[in-house]
This record gives structure tokens, C-alpha cells and sequence, in this order.
């Protein structure tokens, strides 16, 4: 129930971050198409940590094989399969493991819902490392819907007191793929330094920072997504929020609209090239739960990542007394950079099972 | 695939603002229960228009009937239906229809979803009226889950400029019941008249008002939920953004945590009275996707009502030409009260789903 | 979770026997079809009792209403929702209840799955009047694909110890919508005197009798139905056993390939006017759950109504001990005539989905 | 869509047959279970080719892999990914792959769903060979289901002309355990010489042969299965036919109620030790749709197996014009010993879903 989610391309993970491996059932998706293997990877690197300074110095070998539903490099239609196998691992630095619970992980939650037989090591099964085969899945969708003239686009909106531009006021036509090159993508050239000195800050205090990720779709035609419960909004929202670290989702104004007028917050339609468009884009290309046209824009928060380095006060699970925790390790002080491809995997995942699900929408 | 959802409690509507009825289905609620008729008509009452100068003069019967699953007042743990007849239309408000497209609405997005077939009379299948039968189902819901132990309070935690208190500083253990006594329920006294004032204004301008809604839920126990894919905050914003009006969804902290440090985000364990909790709660009472028992506080921003008095532009769809649009008819400035409920009726079905889920875990 | 079924065409029916009214919502059908009312109150009329002396007097009005989902006569798109008033219930004769549990019905599990607050009045939700709005969901698809070049034929192959031929050997060229005129439809003229009277006489003996429903449909695309858990087999025979009373199923030579060898058993392709078919049809139009272009035929056993006059054994709930039972009231002796315009429904139903699925197999 | 199944025990396959790999995910599993591997592998064994002159000469390695959801030989809770990889494979044996199609096989209807892009390659994702998954994930369940009392057996009720007795008339508190053992399980001793003969004879005859195999499911409480959608039936037959080669699926006295009267067919209720059974069992253990308690026995159909050493009649893709196929390779003339434990594994994979189902109806 937990590791299934779609309903006309269904994807299902498995594996967990300490096991031999971990991978993903794409159900559902189109044959034919001859896969991109060098964009594949290419997504999958932006994934990996030990990238920078900024990210853990654990390297992971990342390399996805096809199980099935692919032939002579093009999907066959049939369910395709990817497993990456875990290579560089240290479960020494997990030692603490389930006895003192760290603040912020799962390891408390997990020990309740599992009856105490839970897999605590690295993480187990809630791992950001679940997110690896994610992208890679995300990387076929994508691919494919860009034969489809779909763009997704994604960058760092805010990197703790670090504020870029938004999409909102960007060009939908702009080629935003240089993007896919920078390490903490933004609109606003030059942020990046800054934003890399506040997360080498927070390193440096044994400390981590959180931000926020910003997506933009182009190119979807209008009528995507069902009322009342299959909204492109609730798709969407469904899949970030088992991104590990996600705690917020808005879509075009957002929060914003909660001191809106109506006068300030509606879109006007007007024609243009014979073409619906709306003058403003505060829905965020969403009316009613259907796209109408306009970019889908949305930004989701990432809460700093729990591993920290400093001294955190938590309880003993053997003794039930409270206890100090210090989680040796290697941790990032900041998982954005590696949260954008998985952003961007979610958002082509999500609007093509809505895309399939449009196309079973006969007359 | 579009009016039902859930995975251990399964709803599902039907039924449109401007046909004969409309009405649920819960299917895997509690056999048993003696339904708590007054308090359901409460609650659909707090939704109900016509309560305030603030809200639609359109007066619902809003009266529901048991189509199946009760005897004798009590379920009988077989498909629940409640059906509402509607009562107070006024077709000829809607009289433009479907040629000049509404900025906000849902005009546009069903014309093409629905290659023009949609019915358009009184925003159709997208109606807010809709929330009707949520808020009866979400009153069942409720109620058992009070008996449980569980009890959701909502507020209005910001209507325009006027901004209340949050939960994340309120005392959990205390009462909120009084708040749906409120017209504008707010946890500092005194804000609902500037919320008034506020709703009025943009009234008498012909124009409609966003706000913002903060729920907490108490008394559930740890282990509610499942990574990754039925997270507590994927299903909960899930049914959240099917609801007409919700823009964006946070838990805890929400879009603060973009801005924090781990050491501040993080909330350490410790023990009170042999029970494991937080000392601070930014995580709103879920971590890694799972509840951890301390109160599951989140927001949902509510865009303003798209039909105001004002001239709009817009497009013709017969004649493919730009227009001007002045909607007429009876609309809410602001929809906040009537919000606050339908809300709340989502929390208690999208934490049921998860009970009885959890029920399921077994050994 | 039982309430609702189906993948891209998603149907949930609501109510119950003895309640105000039954219907269903069919989410995910076609816009812009005309309903044929006529085609549609034909279809229900079939499967109304009181239509001949073989079964049950109690006439049902089964006037279906259309709540959402239609405007000016043809579908939108949009959920449609099809309501059907009770009128004609004889609440006195169910006076027995749920202390003496009839042997055959679900009494006496009802009574344990719903923890003793079961509806036990009239079946509760497990009447075969639920099959009615069932009925009503078919006849729209049915319409709907008869547009496309399918037909569904059903007729009664055996009732009691008389048997008709098979569409194993008949020509799927040739027209059966005669079927639908007759009370017992059979390929073979003049059985359905025989019938009636294997009936009557059961009816006599204050007894019931069982049989066995042929149905065929023809004009498929190949492509329908995906392995491993969505073979067309697999879709339908799940809809058919929710029908009351039906304890088997089976395709093309069915329970027959139990003595085959493999070289009778398969169906040797060939080319026919530029289209592969297959020169026997033992498979009943399906390859690895897969329609094959070939008529998928399928069977499936009505178990004799459990309702009978003779007096029966049974146990009394209340006392614990063994007991008598003697079913008053008015009983069908033979439910086939009335079962074949639900099994064609079911037919129907099955087929739009996996034609939905179909749709959303893009390239 | 078509890889996943199951409502509260999902269980999703993935991989194909001559691909490096397949598996299984079983997500929602109970915790704190010890895995018996002997009785894992055994089933396994069971169900491997190569385990007597009957079956096929390809032999597999067969040995399953836990990729997550295990620990310390401990069920976590969390979702258990079964690899098992595949070492012996002769892909020159399937030259003819996508040419010539071969009848009873879905090499047509896979070519044609697939666009002409499908993995051809000795069945693709259509093998038998993903039973294997099947068998490990349903070995898993049984062993769960044991400890509750449940016991699930199987035997070869027909193979050709040779007929075993039914279940329908043994000692259902028996002990059939011994027929795990049997390489041709029957009730009645001694027949498994005729029926290894009958499937010699076609092996010599370059044919193949079908059967039936019968399965009773004991220790069951009444209770499971919900109506409508979700009956024992239906769930168990999805499953069913899900398997390549059923053809039919029969419960109870199954197709023998067509000739029945309501007075035989019927099974009377009696108390005995303080117990509600039913004094005989035509219902096969299923009322309504929800068990009752007796046992559960329903019989499948095994077509016999499509690869034949014989001539047949075919098409040719590529040329479009008629043609001639012999089949070479490893073929099995009876699969009826293999499909035993893939049935019972159906059963429990099938029984578990129903019985968190269950556990999820609180009151």
C-alpha cells in the first residue's frame, strides 16, 4: 500500500538504502521509445552525493540496469524494471542505530509502526537513497514527455536567508535547461556563492539549512487532471510529500493568495495566436484541479536534514530515560542540490500518469 | 477514478451543484456507532451559506439523508450513503454560461476536458456546494474518532491582512470546541470582527478575499501513516487539494523550515510521564511520513472566490474573441467560515483511512 | 473498498434493498454520447421481476434518474450518477430476520462481518436488486460500444437438466439482438418451453433450480487486457462474481481443456482477408490475457436462488441451537431469465475499462 | 496497472523471464515474523522445472534473494523485495521469436498490445516463469497463515482422462500435508501412475496435456471478503487468472449448480461444539461473497501448455501470409505439478489480503 503509487502509469520502489540494492517497477509506460542512457544517467548524477563540498562524501555507484521492458534500447511497453545496486556503504557510522532515537528521523515512528522489528540501518526504507530510482524513472518520463514539447524546469527559490527570482516572473519560453548544469540552479545569476557560503556555514556549525525548490511544467495542453480527487494539484502533492524532507507544496501564488483580492488573484483570459492564455498565471496553470494551459508552476519547502553534527537531546528506547545524541557520520549540511532532479523526476511522473490518464478520456 | 478515493476507507461522491441531489458513499466505516444526528446537522450547518451578511444569500436545505448503512441510527458497517437534495437554485444566475469563460473558474478547463460536453450550469461537478457531503461523511468520521480520542479544531489563522495566532504556540491539551461556536473561529479573541471588516470591504468593492486555515489534530498515536507512498502528508493533501479554493498545503513549520538551521528545525525527544514526545513540534506530529502522537498541525491557503462583482476579461469561446465579463449573481466575498468545516471533515476522513490502515498492521 | 470497482472507468454503486433507493456512479464514461432512453429502461425491464410467472411478483418501478453526468441527453463526461427509487417493498415478509439465518444467503456471515449491526431487512446490500443499477451502468457502456462494433450477446445455456448450444460453435457473424426480446434466450428454438418447465415444476415443489449463462462478444480490438494482473479474464471474472449467485466462471473451452490435449486445445492462426484470426476459438478470444481480435466467450454458473419454500434446517443466532426455517414471502425459482441482462452489463462494464486502459497505451 | 495487485497486502512482480532477473514486492506484510526458508525454498522446489521426466529439462537456480523488509531472518513490516535471478536460460531455443506466432501463446496479442516493441524473447513478461515470485511471496503468507490456524492444499483433481476424488467429500480436519511431497498430489493413492502415463503418452506424442487442480483452504474464520467488489470469488479468481493457463475458476459444487435444485444446493446451518457450520459445503465456504467459516474449496483449470513439438498452422508477421511452426526447445506436456504450489500460493497471497481487510473493520 506504501510502495505503490499511479493510476495509469503506476510506479512501485523497493529495495531499502542498506540492502543490496534498491529499484523501481515503471508500469504503464509507452513503447517504442529508445532510451536516453546518456540523460538518464546524466539525472542520476545530479542525485548523487559527493558532488561537491557541499554534499556527502559518500559515492554511490548509481548505475541502473534494466530487469525487463526494455529490448535493443527502446522500452517495449511492458513493465520496465530498474535495480542500482548499493555500493559504498559504511553501516559502522549508523552504530547508534535504534536505541537512541535521532530527532527528526524516522527512527522513532518506524520503531512504533514496525513493532519494534524495523530495519534501522542507514535509514532503512526511509532513506533519501529511495529517491535514486525515483530519478531514474522520473528521467524516462521526462524524456519522453519532451517529445511532447514538455519542459520541467527547476532551481534553488531560497537556500536559508539566500532568495532567488521565481518562475512566476520568468519567460514560460525561455530555455531554462542551463539549469541542469549548475550545481545550486538559479534564475538570478550569481547566487550560487552565496547560497553555497550559508550551507558551508551550517556545515562548519556541525549544522544544516533548509530551503526551498521551485517547478515549472510548459508545454501541457489543457484538460489535464480529474476533480474532485484526481486533481493535477493533489497528483502532484501526493508524490512530493513522500519526498523524505518535503513539508510544504503550493502551487502559483501560493501562500500568497491568503492576502489576496479576488480582483488581484484572478487570471484574465484573452486570445492569443488563436491560443487560450491567461495575462497573469497566479493559479499556477491550474483551474479547478485541470491545467488550462499556462505553466504549471509549484514550489515545495525541504526542512534541513536531521543528521546533524551538534549534541541533540532525545530519549533511550532500552532504558526509556532521556539521553544526548551526537550522529557521527557523514551528513549533508544541505540536500537541495540533490533534491532538484528528484523534484523534477516527481513532477514528469506525475503528469504522465495524469497525460495517460487524459488520453483514456474518449468520445 | 476522479469522485472516489482512499485505501481502507473508501469515499465516493456524486451528484452536481445544479442537478436534483447530491450525496456520498463511506464505505468501510465502523459498524456500530449511534450517529450523533445533531451534531452531523451542526457541522453541515457551519458550511451551510446564508449564515452571516458575509457569506451567499442562497439559503441550501443541506438536510441528509441515509440512502444505506444505518439502522436503527446506528451503522451497520456496510456502505454508508448520504444524499442532500438541492433545494434553492437559481439557474438564471448562470446564464452566460459557457461562452464568456470566468478568470479562476473551472469554465475553461471543463470546456476542454470535456470536449465541450461539460455542464456548465452552476460550475457543475466543480462546485464548492460539493463540500457538502464531504462535511456530512467528515462528521461521521469525527465523531468516532472522538471516541478515540481524537479531536481536530480549525481556525483562521489569516483572512486578508488580519493574522491570528498559530497552533504551533497553543497548548494542545487545551479546549478548541468554542471554535465551532465561531462564525470566524480564531484563537485570539476580538479578530473576528477586524476579519469582518476586512470580508466586507472587499465585498462592498465587488470583490472577494483570500485567507489561510491552520488545523491541528490531537490525541493520535504514533504510527500513523506509510512511507512513501501513503504518507500521513500525502494523503491528508491529497484530499485537501480537491477541495476548490486550496492552493497550498504545510505542516509544522512549512515554508519556515526553508529558512531554518537543522538545530533550530529539529524537535528533541524526551519523556513525560513514560511517554515519548517533543519538546518543540516543527515537524507537526509526522516524522519521515509516520505520526510520532504529538498534535499533527498543518495549513491550507484558500485563494479568493474567482466570481466577483468587477468587469473582467475574459474570452468568448464561440467567438474565439476577447470579451469583458461582469458575473452577476449571489457570491461569497470570502468563503473562509464556510472552509473551516470542509476542512476539518477532510482531516478526520483522510485520519481515518490511516486508522484503519494501521488496524491492519498486524503481527 | 467493495463499494467501488474498475481501473479507467471506475463504478460505485450506493443503497440498499430495503432503503429509499440504489443507484451507482460511473466515473470516467465517454462525453457527448446520446443516451438512448429507450435502450437503456429496455435493458432494466429485463431484469425486472414480475415478468413472467417464473418470477418473483414484487414489481420494482426500477425509473432510473440521472443525478449528474447528463445534460440535455447526452453524457458530459463528468461522473454521471443513476439513482432508482424502491417502491414496491413487502418489509413483513423478512419479518424472520437475523435470528433464523437462511441457509444459502448471507445472514448468518453478514451477521459476523458487521459484528451483529448488520441491515438484515431484505438482504440489506446483498440483494440482487443492487444488480440494477448495475444493469443501468451496462446499458450505457453497451451503447457506448456497439457504437464501436461490439456486441454482446448472453443467452441460457443450461437451466437445470436442459441444455442449449454453445456460441463455441455458432457464428459470431450473425445477429442475436433477438435475445434480448426473449424471456429464456437460447441459440437453439423451442427450449425455452422445456426450461419454463423445469422451472415451474421446481417452482411447484416450493424449490429453486440453477443454471448456466453463455455470453459472447464480438467486434474486439486485439490488445485488451494487461498481464499479469489485468488480463481481461481477470477484470471479468472478478465483476462477475460480486453478482450474487454466481460460483463459477470460464473461457472458451473452460473447465473443457482439463481433457484436451494441447493439440486440440490450441487455435491455429491463419490470415483472413488481411486479418489474423484463428481457426478454433478453445482460447475464447484470449492469449496471455490479451484479446486476440477473436469473440471472447465466457460462461458462468448461477447457483439456484437459496430462497426456497421447503422447510430447512438452520440455527437460531438468538438461542444458539438448532432450529427450522420455513421462507415465506414471494421467491424467484429460477433468477436466469434476469441474470442475463446483468451479466451483459458486467460484460460491458469490463470491456469500457480495459478499452479506456487500452486508449492510455500511448507511443 | 497490471504488475500490482491487492487491496491491504499489495504485492507487485517485476522482471521477465529472460531477462538477468525477477522478483517480487510484498508491502504490507506482518512484522516480527521468523522466515522459514527450508519451507521457502521447498515450495520453491516445487514449483522449478526439471524435477522429473514430466516437467522440463531447463533447470533454474531458483534461489530468492531479500532485497528489504527483512532483518536478522525477521519480517520488518516494511516492504520485503524478493530477487531471484535467472542463470539458466538457452535463448537460441526462441529463434523464431516474433515471426512466426505461435498459437495458444501471446506472441500475437503481446505484438499487437505492444505496438510490435514487446520483448519476445521466450515469453517476455507472459513466462510462467514469473510465478516463481509468486511462489516465494505466497510461501511467505502461507507460513503466516499457519500460525493462525490456516491451512491451504492442493491436489490434481484431473489430469487428461484420469479423475482424483474431491475435496467436496474428504475430512477437511485432515491432514494433507503429505501431498507436498507428491510430485502429482492426488486424494485417492496410486493415481499418480496413470496421470505421469497419460502425460508421457503426450509428451511421446510431441503434445501436451491439461487438468484441474483443486485447492481447500481450512481454518478460516467466518467473515472475510466484502461485497460487492471485493468477495472471497473475486478476489481469489482476479488472482486466478492472473496465472497463464487458467481458463476457469469454480467454487463449491461450482458448475454442478446449474443442474441443481435450491433444495440440494442449499447448505443447512447446525450448531456443533457451541461452533455454526453448515451440515455439507456447496457453497464452498463462501456466502454473500464473505466466508462463513467451512472450507474453502474452489477448482482452476489448467490448459494444457500451448509449446508443442507438433506442426501447427500459423501466421507469418513479417510476410503477412500463412505459415508453418514447429516448436523447438524444452517444453513441459504437463505443467499441472509445477501450477500446484503457484496455486496455493495464490491462495494465501489472496486469504492474507482478506484478512487485513478484516482486521481493518474496528468497531
Amino acid at each position: 500500500m506504501s510502495s505503490t503509487c499511479g493510476q495509469c502509469l503506476k510506479l512501485s520502489i523497493f529495495g531499502q538504502s542498506h540492502g543490496e540494492a534498491i529499484g523501481v517497477t515503471l508500469d504503464g509506460f509507452p513503447a517504442g521509445m529508445e532510451i536516453d542512457m546518456d540523460r538518464l544517467l546524466a539525472e542520476m548524477a545530479r542525485r548523487a552525493p559527493g558532488q561537491s563540498a557541499l554534499t556527502t562524501s559518500r559515492k554511490e555507484a548509481d548505475a541502473p540496469e534494466f530487469l525487463s521492458g526494455v529490448l535493443g534500447g527502446r522500452t517495449t511497453g511492458q513493465p520496465i524494471c530498474i535495480v542500482i545496486r548499493n555500493t559504498n556503504q559504511h553501516s559502522r557510522d549508523y552504530g547508534d542505530g535504534v536505541d537512541l532515537v535521532r530527532p527528526g528521523h524516522a527512527d522513532y515512528t518506524g520503531h512504533v509502526r514496525y513493532f519494534g522489528f524495523e530495519d534501522w540501518r542507514g535509514g532503512g526504507s526511509f532513506s533519501g537513497r529511495l529517491t535514486a530510482p525515483i530519478v531514474a524513472a522520473g528521467a524516462l518520463c521526462s524524456q519522453w514527455l519532451e517529445a511532447q514539447g514538455v519542459s520541467i524546469a527547476c532551481h534553488v527559490q531560497q537556500l536559508g536567508s539566500v532568495r532567488d527570482a521565481s518562475f512566476m516572473d520568468a519567460d514560460p519560453a525561455a530555455d531554462y535547461t542551463y539549469m541542469k548544469k549548475m550545481h545550486l540552479p538559479t534564475l538570478t545569476a550569481g547566487l550560487e556563492k552565496q547560497m553555497e557560503a550559508e550551507a558551508m556555514a551550517a556545515r562548519e556549525d556541525g549544522d544544516s539549512i533548509g530551503g526551498m525548490l521551485e517547478c515549472m511544467i510548459t508545454g501541457l495542453p489543457a484538460g489535464l487532471g480529474a476533480p474532485f480527487f484526481d486533481s493535477m494539484e493533489s497528483v502532484v502533492s501526493h508524490l512530493l510529500f513522500s519526498v523524505p524532507a518535503v513539508k510544504g507544496v503550493e502551487f502559483g501564488a501560493g501562500f500568497g493568495f491568503a492576502s489576496m483580492r479576488g480582483s488581484q488573484a484572478n487570471d484574465p483570459f484573452r486570445m492569443a495566436d488563436g491560443k487560450v492564455v491567461t495575462t497573469t498565471n497566479h493559479s499556477g496553470g491550474v483551474n479547478g484541479g485541470i491545467t488550462n494551459g499556462m505553466p504549471v508552476i509549484f514550489r515545495c519547502v525541504i526542512r534541513p536534514t536531521p543528521s546533524i553534527g551538534q549534541a541533540q537531546q532525545t530519549v533511550s528506547l532500552k532504558s526509556g530515560e532521556n539521553a544526548e545524541l551526537a550522529v557521527r557520520g557523514r551528513h549533508d549540511p544541505c540536500i537541495l542540490p540533490r533534491a532538484v532532479p528528484v523534484i523534477e523526476a516527481i513532477a514528469a511522473i506525475a503528469v504522465m500518469d495524469l497525460w495517460k490518464e487524459r488520453a483514456a478520456c474518449l468520445m
